[in-house]
């Protein structure tokens, strides 16, 4: 992975002189957690989106293979009704996310991730997938011991979930090749903060192939 | 208020001498907090249902004294999707909670009580208000300094709410003739318990004369 | 168990009627939180306190188990600092709580409980044992997938405690005859409460046995 | 400012067009959340730590002008004593952090910040400042509704604190020249980030100015 290209040398060694030197061992039970990737940030036609194909379709690489190993599954999606929208502290600072509305297409999960029913898409009004949201009860409720979160945007949703993720208690991992973001610059940015500081760098092609092998012991 | 006539003079007694002997001063801006009375608890026609009139009513009165004044007005309703339902501990415990589905008629909000389309309907599969949801940033967002908690059922989701209301930092009340329960003793112990202990107890005509009162010195 | 002779018959069937008929199954990493078993508590000197010496001397037994087998053991203890106290909205309701400060006896656990190095005290200004706490962090960092609750008191902390942590998806046990309060009424109304909504009750012999099976099973 | 001379012209105009655009009213009634400065972070003598005098002095003015006031002020450590060692998941990626334990120096608030007894210290063992800690409750207890934010580092738990503090519903502002880092890269990249999505960025100077508009007002 090159997501750090933009930091430089001087950096990495301070970094490491300051003990960010650990890393997660990856788990029996994992969860996929897709943050954000509706249609108003994945469709260019919202003011909110920009075009996220390569993510999408490497995200759903990751799933068809969690589908068939039976991994947890859940997706988050920003949505405000009226009442939450003249509550919202966060809207008056970015008031775009005020076109998410309950029913509208822009808050629906983009379709070419091929989500089933039994996947939850839980609404939110923040920026982590876990404010104000069961995400942390639903996966204690799955007994989940690995995390991987993707989706949309780096620098936003991405990176609050996964701080959540794992001051939650959860071995964390972000999918870097399926984190998608409006600007090159925060994305490589906030790809270099996440994975120095709060989770494990790695590609969909590793997580594919994991959950590839769990799926054949269990079928074992 | 005979809400206590259940506990006997010793144990009042008692928690006198431990100290629990304050109360908390009514502010200028509160909100009302309607836990649960979906349709799935005051129609009878549901198992999880009873005949909560006389307190719907009752919320009916205080509601429009709280529209009048602007009041924040906040619904929850439980619901589970597929997906929650499958991850949800606490519905291994009670599995009749698992009839309040999305679009089913047992969430939607109890239709005497008029809700308006800006009082926002929170979605929670808890039995807090604040487990797992938004209210407490809601209530933030507007600046609340006074929570009046009502709804269903006292020895339930009321009760899981005072507590987290008044841990969150809010003056908290409960209005006792607005609260319903299935059955009359766990409705009077938890009313002697939420009073004791985490709000001051108050009658919905106390607080609809409170309301007309912010309403006027407003209108003033 | 005798917990809930105040209850009568007749709610008893209203309850199986709505449906309140799950229970949880053990499992093989327990944790064992021991709620609030401070001397401000069990030390009638204390205006908060009572003699708890027989729920203390129980815990003790579970305790000894759990240490021989490994399980997590998690003390809370109620302190309030200056600046905590000058903030805390629930210190209004009860103010004799203002007395319970860091570095007073009355905040440290009860040595009859025997606490080693390695099991946390956590400090909390709530009710909840997981409210403005790492709890649930820790107990999802050890994966923690059995949780038993006992303390001090039944009708308040533990309550609070046993309520959040199926909430926030651990199978919840109440370790009754482990659960100590002032007064009769309350604890035998919050003991129906729980068990009949939120936990399954056990007493402290059924959890030594489940636990020492867990040890010999490890030992094995 | 020039926090944001990292960030080019084109990622501007792409935030611009997606309507990151809105800003905070200051209000009333201002809380100072000064994150961990403590002298594992501010001692360059622990492997933590780095210089942050002038950080630290800048911070100081704004204190001694909230203290002037009357504002509330709140300070955050990072703390693990034993038991929360063993069970956090974060320490195993930021082993270092193992340094910061109950009672060492590195843990005490950095004293030319001048802290007195009413200004609470909040331990914590996340990134921010918020998570599982009472900080949200005690800015509600307060009725706090503007935020100021600063500390170290700012890549790490300050940006944890912005977003966890906007979304919990407060006006948020990050005092810019009060927040450290030990690299400029992330330093600079997290200011932006900050500034477009969460908060809104202000220098001591400022803040100084606004906290001494409300003493004079409250003197007046």
């Amino acid at each position: 992975m090159t997501d750090a290209g933009a930091v430089d040398e001087h950096t990495r060694g301070v970094y490491r002189d300051a003990g960010f030197t650990g890393s997660f061992a990856l788990g029996e039970r994992p969860a996929v957690l897709v943050v954000d990737f509706s249609r108003g940030f994945t469709d260019p036609a919202c003011p909110l989106g920009f075009d996220a194909t390569p993510e999408v379709e490497r995200t759903r690489a990751v799933l068809d293979a969690a589908r068939s190993c039976g991994a947890v599954v859940v997706f988050t999606t920003i949505a405000y009704d009226e009442g939450s929208r003249l509550a919202s502290t966060w809207l008056r600072k970015v008031p775009s996310l005020g076109s998410l509305v309950p029913g509208s297409p822009w808050v629906d999960i983009d379709e070419r991730l091929g989500r089933t029913e039994s996947e939850p898409v839980v609404a939110k009004g923040g920026a982590s997938a876990f404010f104000g949201t069961p995400v942390h009860a639903l996966l204690v409720g799955h007994r989940v011991d690995t995390v991987f979160v993707l989706g949309a945007t780096t620098s936003g949703c991405v990176r609050a979930s996964v701080v959540d993720a794992v001051q939650h208690g959860f071995p964390t991992f972000v999918v870097q090749d399926c984190c998608a973001d409006r600007s090159l610059g925060p994305h490589e940015a906030n790809l270099f903060d996440m994975t120095a500081k709060y989770a494990d760098g790695c590609t969909s092609g590793e997580v594919v192939r994991y959950l590839n092998g769990l799926s054949s012991t269990e079928a074992g």
